[in-house]
């Protein structure tokens, strides 16, 4: 490792990254620039400045991110249905690849030769910062503190802080005892009770959504539009996509939709267990199936779900700027240019009902042959008998074969 | 084809194979055999033996399939966490293989060299049991009227009904003006208002489940234990497979779980719109996840992840006696050898919320390695950045040639 | 079937075509179009001309579709590295979607409304004739004699030849007795001896390629330049694709490279013997693994194979002209940006030798980290421990559970 | 890292695993175990005997592991028509896992704690012993002292070597400058001029095999035949796994066959050049093809065939042990039941060619179906109108669509 002139560091303005702050000055008596971004985790982030000020940073980057990192990264990633292990919505790992391309932007622009981050030597995010940031720049050096130092625990954090005078704001109101992580498509929690597979989380645990039993007694219908695998509107109202993230997170969250209790394997080869709650996310899932179950051709869709595992893979692991990625969103994305249409929905005490689908231009549904009534000619019955015939043929030679 | 002798018919004793048993004597002027099953379609099968023997059958088949459903079809593929299209969970696609094998068996005790069944030639249930016929016995003679004749529409078969005196006892109460198809696994409904994707159903077509906004105040929690792959008590009390998806049908039926409205892709090559109702489905294929999660390795359930939509594929196509299909059991079985365990979950207004998952003996949750705490060494968080360093240097080459 | 006005038939000029010709003339009283088109397959097209004019036909389109074949057909199909049940290079496959597509669109210029071929009922290619023409026209219709008429075997061809007054040029110097097909990518065989699997085919049935034991004593060396997954140039000259493909011919075939004999399994679902001779496509599928081997990412090599299989099964069954292979394309020709540079080859009875590979703007091999001697740090050998170390922690939690 | 108390060497007897066994001594202080295991290298392993002794081993392992290599290894991954990247054959790869096998269960015998090896750190070999170690024995240390140490160029090993009195016996004849590892499936070579991609190797390095120029100038025809998918006999005289790989060694390389070139993708991240000799296993890919063209259905072929490059690549990683792998091959081994027959082959210069393939008792491939000739009825080609009807209606609705 050559020396370190000056890093960059992915800054909450929190404790550990505080405290992360202060330690890279003083362990490496270089230049420490912060990033620190709006992805619509519902907290302000302009109190970052005043703290790195505090500490004597230069460089303070402060960016609203929320429509680059609903327009960039989780809409396509939606365009291929992905869910990580049949239940996880990847809210997380969607988020760490435009922060590593910012911050190895920044790092260009600063003249920076390393990044550093806040996250553990156990958990997929150091992976995810980690590969981004070496695959936008090969000669970046990165410094992981938690691989790192000695403070192993929120109590040495603590000492740390208050032996260094490094300003730790306590918040106001409720701690959470759960490390979390959030924006705008999930807010997650580990740790703790959920340590244990057995135990259900404590009610109050929960911040986005009510709980389906306290939701609303009556349902609410919602009507969305897709253009080319993306939504364009919600009930006819055109949205930037950042805004319909938030919109959805608002009328799901309220319909108690969205929870996610799951035990998943991280990529560094333990099983986790994780608590989410994606509210939009859930939305987009449940209607994004409804408006492709009209619009795509079935092998297409078929296609789309045998490698959708595999994409979520590349997601989860931290992959998104890999070449192989690349090539799949290619296929993804070309697969929406007919995804057009409307979705309507019934959201009601955690549930996601779709109730209509519709597309004006791009229907494969064809109700003259589908129907049970009289088609008119439309579809001749006989065909399927060669249809069967053939499609049985190897069958029958080998089922003759083996009664001989 | 060569001269019918005699023809075992799948009957149900309703109106169209009423219609086709007295069709079948009058065209092809040949001996019939009845064949009635129970799968758990929650309707009497005994009265289809005097609609037979009024209509002159000697011999007369009606058995109870249920417990052979359950274990040798439906537990099987939920073994794979099988779903077609994201969505649908195969209820009608499993039974057809069944019915099939045992027309078979039937034809080959009976003499008989031919086979019939009611389905239509736009559907995929003709393709089903005619796949698994040929498959089973190579040069079986399969009759399917719908194909053939020309009672196109439901007057014409009344008028049919009526000229040859069959016996067509008008059920009583409410008659669904949808062709509907039920077992233990789910029930179905199609066409009429069906057929407007956009259009939603009414709320007095559902059969099975009450609707979430109807179902209880207060959430149910049942376990569910599993061995090798497949749940073999409820709460504790030991139960075959037939009587685990009945307990569950109730129970989560009573919950309002279990209703689906998509659009589906025929394999005959056109979309059509479905109802399905699946109590115990939802329940067994949300529950079996949440163990595999707990029990089974990463990349084993990758893999599964990766191969089920072809497994699915496989099983709505009618391909269940088809080689690929018997070579992936292997495998999927293989991987369920230390899938046990128990699943604790809570059933509330059309949610499935899984709220534990616990294995005495094949749990590879290891808390020591994933806590947050200290880990005492279980885990060298060094290890990262060099599993990091080497995941991601092929692509740090490949920037750095670009960058060049 | 409505009435057919005007057809358009593939016509090649030999008997089974000219018989096709007049008996549409005779049985549909339809006006006739014929179509014949140079692929490379070695035979004068022309002579088609005084034939059709002969039989009254008044359009008459003879075509060189020899650089659209290469370009737009083998060369994308080339990126992909296809090959069917790992051995065929789907020489005849690949040629039906550009002979659909012509028929089509001279159906739409010459107002015909169906159009013919003389593909057999038992074969592949009239199903990548026919699916090619419904997907890019689905209201034509097609007139497959081979399936409809009473004309089955060689000798009433020869009779309602001879009684309709058709003139068949006989062939002079030997007639083969096999079923033939030719273009520039291959030549292939069926039929007579080589219906048992157990027979060796005899010496004098190869037409394109020397016999290994009869080629040159001296290898030939050959340099193939890639510009992005497609050789544009032999030995530094600069070639159109249709040249690339009949110079590769040329000196491969001369060299006794290309024969291949197997059993393959097609479509209509049963197995068949074929004998194939393609000198160049068997070369360039050596070549161009060889430049991808050196220009293309791990992961994006890894993935195009495992989806390989599936692309050349859809080029084989005759879905060129279907959404799933043209979205496959647009992954595999993304993948080909970066596929440039050279291979040089040794060609030796029969042998494709690969014997260097060169890349000056996007080769991905690094020296300087390959290498076996000091590599100056390039690459931390002690990053190897933690990459295994993780990689194996699944399987070790795993087996301390088992030992347990 | 606790205490070594014992560690087992895999010993070759050579110059660097001498100087890894005093090394050891010296580094750690510990008792060492030797492991020589003779795996048809073609070297005698007895002579590693003398030296361990002369270095004061007391524990001794020399084994003839050539069968176990054969049948438990080898022939289980030809079952599937295992190949790395298009063209690798694995011959390195599939000995490591018996090698890491065996080094546990030494140690467990021996009451070892660790185990060393003489890979290097950029290559795969050490991940292949490593996973496979800590798969079957998670607490097992290891030493790799090519990771450790600072004798990183041959003359730092001699120097070593000299200064502690290791006997190092110089070979006899030409010393190969290359770095190579050989077993019954192949030699390897790499590293020197190889290390340029573009330079062809010297005829002189190649050791198995002559040269398809010094080959014989007629040809050598053998037959194989299959039990189950695993060769059983040679020219119909029983063999055991091991000898039938040492005749095909014997006599493909007689014939020139064998030779690889290539540029391949590392696990560890990095592409190199390497090249192969592999007689036997070129020969048995390609008959064990030709078997299955024969006796093996269509769709379980194509299953094969998708899923190998995912098993070729778990084999190249050194999964060999994982669940996934093992998962895998219950599927691969499950396919080949009626994988028996025989197969013809024409051995000249290089080529393997394929001229005849037979079973008595599971061909599928049926000639009165398959034959152009007059077929009696058995294929009723008007089955195939509707079979591609159908399968063309997705594509004509889209087309349909499309053109209103």
């Amino acid at each position: 490792m050559s020396e370190i002139n000056k890093v960059v560091l992915a800054y909450s303005g929190g404790l550990d990254t505080s405290v992360i702050l202060k330690w890279l000055q003083d362990v490496y008596d270089c230049e420490v620039v912060t990033f620190t971004a709006d992805l619509g985790q519902g907290e302000e982030v302009e109190p970052a400045r005043a703290k790195a000020q505090a500490m004597g940073i230069k460089d303070i980057y402060i960016e609203d991110l929320r429509e680059d990192f609903a327009r960039d990264y989780v809409f396509p990633m939606f365009r291929a249905n992905t869910v990580y292990e049949g239940e996880y919505l990847l809210g997380t790992s969607i988020a760490r690849p435009l922060i590593a391309k910012r911050l190895i932007e920044i790092a260009n622009e600063t003249g920076a030769n390393a990044i550093s981050h806040g996250a553990t030597g156990k958990g997929n995010d150091q992976v995810r910062f980690e590969l981004g940031a070496y695959a936008l720049r090969p000669d970046i050096q990165i410094i992981a503190p938690w691989r790192e130092w000695d403070l192993t625990s929120r109590q040495t954090l603590l000492d740390y802080a208050e032996k260094h005078k490094i300003p730790v704001e306590m918040k106001k109101g409720k701690t959470s005892p759960y490390s979390m992580d959030a924006n705008l498509l999930h807010i997650s929690y580990e740790g703790r009770v959920l340590e244990d597979p057995w135990a259900e989380p404590e009610e109050d645990m929960w911040r986005w959504t009510v709980s389906p039993e306290s939701a609303p007694d009556k349902p609410t219908y919602i009507e969305l539009t897709y253009r080319q695998g993306d939504i364009v509107a919600i009930d006819d109202v055109p949205c930037s996509p950042a805004t319909v993230m938030e919109q959805l997170n608002k009328v799901a969250g309220a319909n108690g939709i969205g929870r996610l209790d799951i035990v998943e394997n991280r990529y560094v080869g333990m099983k986790s267990r994780g608590c989410y709650e994606t509210p939009a996310g859930t939305v987009m899932l449940k209607a994004h199936r409804a408006i492709e179950s009209l619009t795509l051709d079935r092998e297409v869709a078929h296609l789309k779900d045998e490698l959708m595992p595999r994409y979520a893979s590349l997601v989860y692991n931290g992959y998104w700027w890999s070449p192989e990625r690349e090539m799949m969103q290619t296929m993804i994305d070309a697969s929406q240019a007919n995804v057009n249409g409307k979705v309507r929905l019934k959201l009601y005490k955690g549930n996601v009902v779709v109730v209509g689908r519709a597309s004006d231009t791009d229907s494969l549904f064809d109700e003259s042959i589908a129907t049970f009534e009289d088609d008119g000619g439309a579809y001749n019955q006989k065909d399927a008998e060669g249809f069967i015939k053939l499609n049985a043929l190897r069958m029958r030679i080998a089922a003759a074969k083996r009664l001989r």
